[in-house]
């Protein structure tokens, strides 16, 4: 903990203990128990809270390292008010980085403040060069011999200063504990992910292959995705294989769920044959980097009853009191087709290893992305020990928690090691629910990096199987710019698939079941609409990172906040939440946030809609007609137009 | 730190982690690095945050023991929303008291659980029996045996399930740090404090002695105060000793201040002979304690020139270059009568336990409040040891720290173990000021209590100087029911003496340099006002430890708060800030925070004025004129008065 300094002890009387208190250091994730996470090229500012008695000065350096070198790097911190020191430090490289605060009582600058008060009260200094001679004459022995002799200009000379800040004795100091920053690559804080079936990628309704998938993949790079996430791709078990819409039983054509990993053909490190190869997936792989897309697998720690590991490693399963293997149960639901691990085999070194190993098996293909399929039912040490460990040999992989779970577990996931986080969004639909959601996100960001979805394949809410397109639009664009990471499910999502199996939160003629043929070039299609955000939010830092800054409007069904970024111009999203009305509204501007001034004017472009205002002032109007775009997303400019600024948009 | 259990770290597998992660134990302070503060006789409600993974049912204790005994107590922690787990536990004795919390995954539960849907979903549950059987055959094999014949009765019996809880599996549980609670004396967190100086106690203007100063304790008793406390009472030192209201030198009968201690004849263990002796004072504190008083003792670490230690530990001392020993500075002022010590002395060791000795000194004659000077001049480690000394042989002592300085230096000494401490009451007079003040306290409680002071002989506040016996009232009150602790530095403050020296925020004739004659009976004397107020505080358990909750008025110059205690009436005080106008103000109550419902009426007893009223819904009208009694103590009884209760109003 902060403080862990030596201190005067119960009974102990501590000879070395520091005059400096070190009462809190910021960033800090509990306590220092868990990292705090950041991306590469991020900075990291560092308060530290630290007092000392009486009115000596005080100085504090952060030091940094990273994790896996012995040298320090120092950063002087700065007083501010309220015993609050303050310093940025970058963080260029992946991994985990420590920071500590060191902090001491500045007897030379403390001896300087007074001599400096004596002299400009006019008060005789002689003893008090003396004094200061005595501390300085180890370091400076010549500026201590001049101060001698009465020499205020040695005493008070820069050069002094600098020698005794640069050597100054530490050997009473004060220090922190050692915190960590776990630093992602710039990735995990901001990505589009695109979620497709790679057997769904023929077209025509039959299986398709990787070496589909890969044609699909210029499609995907085209809406402006960064990651393409497969669903597993393992072979998948024929025991109590599920029919279409989950039918308990499978007919021959059936392809089954992908979820229900491992057949005799292979497991979690196998490629289902029908999919094609290892090297298929190779080549998807070299393919996808190729169009800078990123490839995410989805890690699914359950077997089929045909995975190689039931007979192999009969372990790393509970068995039942009949010999039999304990299926997946929500009692009195029964999954027969899942069988769970035991996280606490007799055998539970070889089960992490090989669960671990299966990571390590396609990072050696090149995958650096991974969904992890409900990690809220395995330990939480497990992923502690696990995620650790592959950052520690991968450090630029990242890993997206389907934790879809209460709050606690998932930030205890988050914590443990994920880089990112599937959330609520998907069922925040009102103003006031969306505004919440965002504030309860701040609060964690030091370690908790939100990832919205509007649909997944297991998750379609009601909103937008009445909603329409415009539906589809409002959620797309509050999805992409709420948060710096989002995610589709495709092609369903750009083609406006809205019907749900009845009595269930899932789309009918699910995928997961079956193979599906999908029509791209629909004229329904929102592939326009889903490339226009995303270019929106390749070309602007606000959207990639920043804070989201709620303004407030005169109606509940619409919805304004801001989001900047240092540099930047400040981007602010207006939403119409109703699909079905237009809607008018006054929004009132926190101008301050925005870098604006009152009386200042400034351009306003609707960087989705292409329209072009000048406004000035916080109040301001808006009219958005769902049926043509229910929403607006504004960049800022501080300055009045000019000519060519129109031309621009003429 | 909090989840300090054995946990999976980088690169380490470590087999013995537990399944639950405890996130955070509250109370807590910066993370268990210094003890939350609580009285005898409080309870202490502990909040846990514990998750795992999956679906399993969880326990969780909290287990607690005196610090210097080895045996656990053992409270269960219940599960509420939001994966808190709740508890509380009693604290009957004095000292340090350690807790900390278990939570394991409870696998019977978890079978129990899954057995009790299967029958109630009327699901064949043969094999589920036969599981568990296993689970329990080691500690109850009888019932084992009957549910391997299917006997599910004894399988839901509730003594199985007993011996299954009392005999739980704890071999995976995962613990909490070891959090302490300092339990001190319930005068450390409700006391009504009365500083006098000794030597004025004759009346007649010459010295009074300690016998004097006894034969004012059945006043100060009268009054309803619980401490009386005397500045230094040590041999006072001659060596450029000051002379009235803080001249530069003294005249040959000027007393000096008692703050410059020591001379040839003793120093801080001694008595100044003018008072009297060693006996005498001892007399003084039986007489005291007869009446049901402490008396608190003024411990200033530092000396004056002629203090013995001077000679006979100079090294105790800082010395100049030219061989003189520092004398306290604020360059370019000087205080040539005071020599601090040096907390850093070569002789480290013999100066703290000398100043630890002072205190053990006047525990010894029965002292067991101390009002420590400047403690923000002595390092903090210093106290956090001598205190945790002293708490540890004499666990009956409260330390008040008279410290005005900075918050963060404040909170950091209440952290390392002052009872008490002055705060900025003195100098917060508007109600946005006070408001705010009791919302900062409020965020710091478990570690700060707060001291409320209108003046002391250092601070004569400007608003006293001009608003006459009004604004002493309103000080007074907001004072003694703001914080449920106090004082006046008397008999100063009751007879309303307000003329300030010119320039300074001191009173004039300051009795820091003087012997004051005193009439206790004059007209203008409060005592009878602050007699009432000692003794609703006593009757009124709300204004003795409960929380302030502000009640919003329409009038700026109107404030009102409520305090409430559980099994007790609410307090609710309105007091008029402006000590010349009569105002009137709308109260709008929070009547949930009151206990009191929105149709329901309920009496209002002025319990300072005589008023009775009865009250029905939130908003209610109030009318202070100054001139008579600037505020209103009402307790609040929710029920429709009867004429008994008139009849005890009239």
């Amino acid at each position: 903990m902060i403080g862990m300094r030596a201190h005067a002890l119960h009974g102990i009387l501590v000879m070395e203990c520091g005059r400096v208190v070190i009462l809190a250091v910021r960033p800090c994730v509990d306590g220092g128990r868990y990292p705090v996470k950041r991306v590469v090229g991020d900075t990291l500012a560092i308060e530290v809270d630290a007092v000392a008695d009486g009115h000596d000065k005080l100085r504090a350096v952060v030091r940094d390292r990273p994790a896996d070198r012995a040298e320090w790097r120092e950063t002087e911190l700065v007083l501010g008010p309220d015993d609050t020191w303050r310093a940025v430090i970058d963080l260029p490289a992946l991994g985990r980085h420590i920071y500590t605060c060191v902090a001491w009582v500045d007897a030379f600058a403390s001896w300087r403040n007074g001599l400096d008060r004596k002299l400009a009260a006019g008060v005789d200094v002689t003893l008090d060069l003396l004094d200061g001679a005595r501390l300085v004459e180890r370091i400076a022995p010549e500026h201590a011999a001049a101060m001698r002799t009465g020499s205020i200009a040695a005493a008070t000379s820069p050069e002094l200063a600098a020698v005794m800040t640069a050597r100054a004795d530490r050997s009473g100091a004060s220090r922190s504990a050692e915190l960590t920053v776990l630093v992602e690559r710039p990735l995990a804080a901001c990505s589009a992910w695109y979620e497709l079936f790679p057997r769904s990628t023929r077209g025509d309704g039959t299986h398709g292959t990787l070496r589909d998938a890969e044609a699909r993949l210029p499609y995907v790079a085209e809406l402006g995705f960064d990651i393409v996430y497969l669903p597993p791709i393992h072979p998948i078990g024929s025991a109590f294989r599920k029919g279409p819409d989950n039918a308990a039983t499978a007919g021959a054509n059936d392809p089954g769920s992908p979820w229900a990993i491992g057949n005799a053909g292979g497991g979690h490190t196998s490629v289902h044959p029908e999919l094609g190869t290892l090297a298929d997936f190779d080549h998807f792989v070299a393919a996808a980097h190729a169009l800078n897309l990123d490839v995410a697998l989805d890690i699914a720690f359950q077997a089929s009853p045909d995975h190689p590991w039931v007979k192999d490693h009969p372990s790393w399963f509970v068995h039942r009191s009949d010999g039999s293997i304990q299926y997946a149960e929500n009692p009195p639901k029964k999954y027969q087709d899942v069988y769970p691990f035991d996280f606490d085999s007799a055998d539970r070194q070889g089960l992490w290893n090989a669960l671990k190993g299966v990571f390590e098996f396609w990072c050696e293909h090149g995958v650096r992305v991974f969904r992890v399929d409900n990690p809220h039912t395995k330990p939480i040490p497990f992923w502690e020990w696990c995620l650790g460990e592959l950052h520690a040999r991968y450090p630029d992989t990242i890993f997206l928690a389907e934790a879809f779970t209460r709050p606690k577990l998932m930030y205890a996931l988050a914590k443990s090691g994920f880089s990112q986080s599937y959330t609520y969004f998907t069922w925040r639909t009102t103003k006031l629910e969306l505004e919440a959601y965002a504030t309860d996100l701040a609060g964690v960001r030091d370690f908790f990096r939100p990832n919205f979805w509007p649909t997944t394949p297991d998750i379609f809410p009601e909103h937008l199987e009445t909603g329409g397109r415009p539906a589809f639009v409002q959620r797309l664009v509050l999805a992409a710019t709420m948060s710096p990471n989002y995610g589709i499910y495709g092609p369903s999502y750009e083609l406006g698939e809205h019907a749900r199996r009845r009595g269930v939160e899932e789309l009918a003629h699910n995928e997961k079941y079956e193979v599906r043929a999908w029509n791209l070039d629909a004229p329904e299609s929102l592939r326009h609409v889903i490339a226009r955000i995303n270019q929106i939010r390749r070309s602007h830092p606000a959207l990639q990172r920043g804070e989201l800054i709620v303004q407030p409007t005169d109606n509940e069904l619409v919805m304004a906040f801001a989001k900047v970024a240092p540099g930047a111009h400040a981007v602010l999203v207006i939403v119409n939440l109703d699909p079905f009305h237009t809607h008018r509204a006054w929004v009132t501007l926190d101008l301050a946030s925005l870098g604006l001034e009152p009386d200042q004017a400034f351009a306003v472009d609707d960087l989705l809609g292409g329209a072009h205002f000048t406004w000035r002032g916080a109040r301001n109007f808006i009219e958005l007609d769902p049926q043509q775009m229910p929403a607006h997303v504004f960049e800022l400019k501080p300055h009045v137009r000019t000519e060519h600024d129109f031309e621009y948009f003429l």
